[in-house]
């Protein structure tokens, strides 16, 4: 079955572009040597057909990431998510203050990993 | 153990009336007749300590609980929450944009259950 | 943004109806109501990428979305994804399988609820 | 395959003679109307094999089983075994506060409704 | 408490040792060594009682496995039972297909992290 | 916004004092360096207003707060919850009847993998 479709393929890594950094979509791209199709539905689907819709910022789109992420406690991507956070418009205290926040719905055992987490992130940053 | 502290109870019961309509509260306050204790944790923290801090606005706040909500598949709350973000300043549009964006973070299952909830919150609001 | 793609939609009509009843179907157009652009995304790309694939039968994707249902405590989805198990090549003791072993990887709450509700799918059916 | 192993299932009716009214019993029973098999993999080891255990009594058990209920949002049993934990040694108060801890483990949503049940079983035992 | 039953740890030894290599065997005889009950659960109840039953094959109950596995994000057993897959019958284009299905099902993240693990574990049968 | 409250906060340095070695603490202490108001709200709410509560014992809460890490999968908050279990009054036989009756409502994927961190504790604690 094909299921290229070079638009939504583009839009969806012009999204990632914006997104993450070089070296980051190339640890990325190891998925596509395992399976070139799911690498082609992240892409299209997962970025094209959605991060690139409108009506929400980028960062908007960030807040929905990370605080599903850390609700479902899908930590090996966070890193990247809060680094995509900070290079499209969220501040480092916006970014405690939704881990704030999600303490009191998710409760402090993932909360306070994602805080270690982000407090990884911010020195990076420095 | 006396864990009443009238300003950050006073500032809970603020943020509730900014978010919940009066029925509404009157219907949490249920919670209140089972364990006055946790009725006053939860407004105390939940609302008093965590909404109503800054950095984050009333909508985007509401924009991580929504998430928070569908992620963890908590849909008994999530009617009362999206009311307070139509109430907060977050447009249907935007709403359904947010349950778009979790389809690719949590499943559709989850998302097509948060479609139709809010699809009974818009019609109320028609 | 313009996400149509006819060939993707028509696949995902084309299993909808190979998987659910048609009244089933009307049910889940109340869907497109709320949002056109969330129907079409999950018309084709839930159905039209994913189960339109080729290499797993039918019946063998119902493994897969019974059993993640399940663990996911998912149950509002459940009743038409049994049925349409049964209705695509697996066998009523093959699904009481299924559940009996999600009972050793879910635990016995959300087991016993999916076998109450396979119950009344069975009861359906006689 | 014969799994039947009559020590073990005895152990197992025992157990829920202790923990649950006839009445909840006999509606527990429908399983057995589905699927044998499964009924008996859950008196034989759920009851039998697990609860039947030594080491912690019955009432510390349902700390547990509580726990696990609330965590993992399994609110369609939680009802029977508030009932049993009312019955089998854990106060009013002590249940309250199981909820009441757990708002810090998992978030105010899921102790908010496991509270909310918890009233509803407390009122048909005064 | 004897729980011991050699019948039913006998029937879960031999499954474990069609699926799992002796040295993965090895590795899950630490559990043992903390808990010989344990030991004896897992083997008796979860391979003896659960996958040594009929109706579905070894390669039927992996989907199953798998599936819950990515759904509830225990990945710290998915290498185990992606190489159980491999050698009990599943091809690694039907795992790929496995992990694209749930992808609608459970989102990218966790699809995205199995699919990482099912790479290792394909370049170690290369 | 001062959220400070002396007498919470003082609360909650004690209870962490009792639960948890200086060491453990001051790992802990590495969320003050990233925000201080995280730090302030984990301290004075979670253990100030939870912990210290009556009613249940520090024992009590304990298997409260290893069934909800063990549900949820927070295994990287496991270990020090363990020895505070350890050092406040659960035998090692009491911690590995929790997570046997854990295996029934959570299944033998986190069951296992709490068993495996309960080793390591215990090897530490010879």
């Amino acid at each position: 079955m094909k299921m290229e479709n070079n638009k939504r393929y583009e839009a969806g890594i012009n999204v990632m572009e914006e997104l993450f950094s070089q070296e980051v979509r190339t640890g990325m791209e190891e998925i596509k040597k395992i399976s070139p199709d799911f690498w082609n539905i992240l892409v299209s689907f997962g970025f094209g057909d959605l991060y690139a819709r409108e009506t929400l910022s980028l960062a908007q789109r960030e807040i929905v990431t990370l605080t599903s992420l850390i609700t479902q406690g899908a930590f090996g991507q966070l890193k990247v998510h809060l680094q995509a956070a900070l290079d499209n418009g969220l501040s480092k205290n916006e970014i405690i203050e939704i881990i704030i926040h999600c303490a009191g719905y998710v409760g402090f055992p993932k909360a306070v990993q994602a805080m270690s987490i982000a407090g990884e992130v911010f020195k990076e940053n420095e």
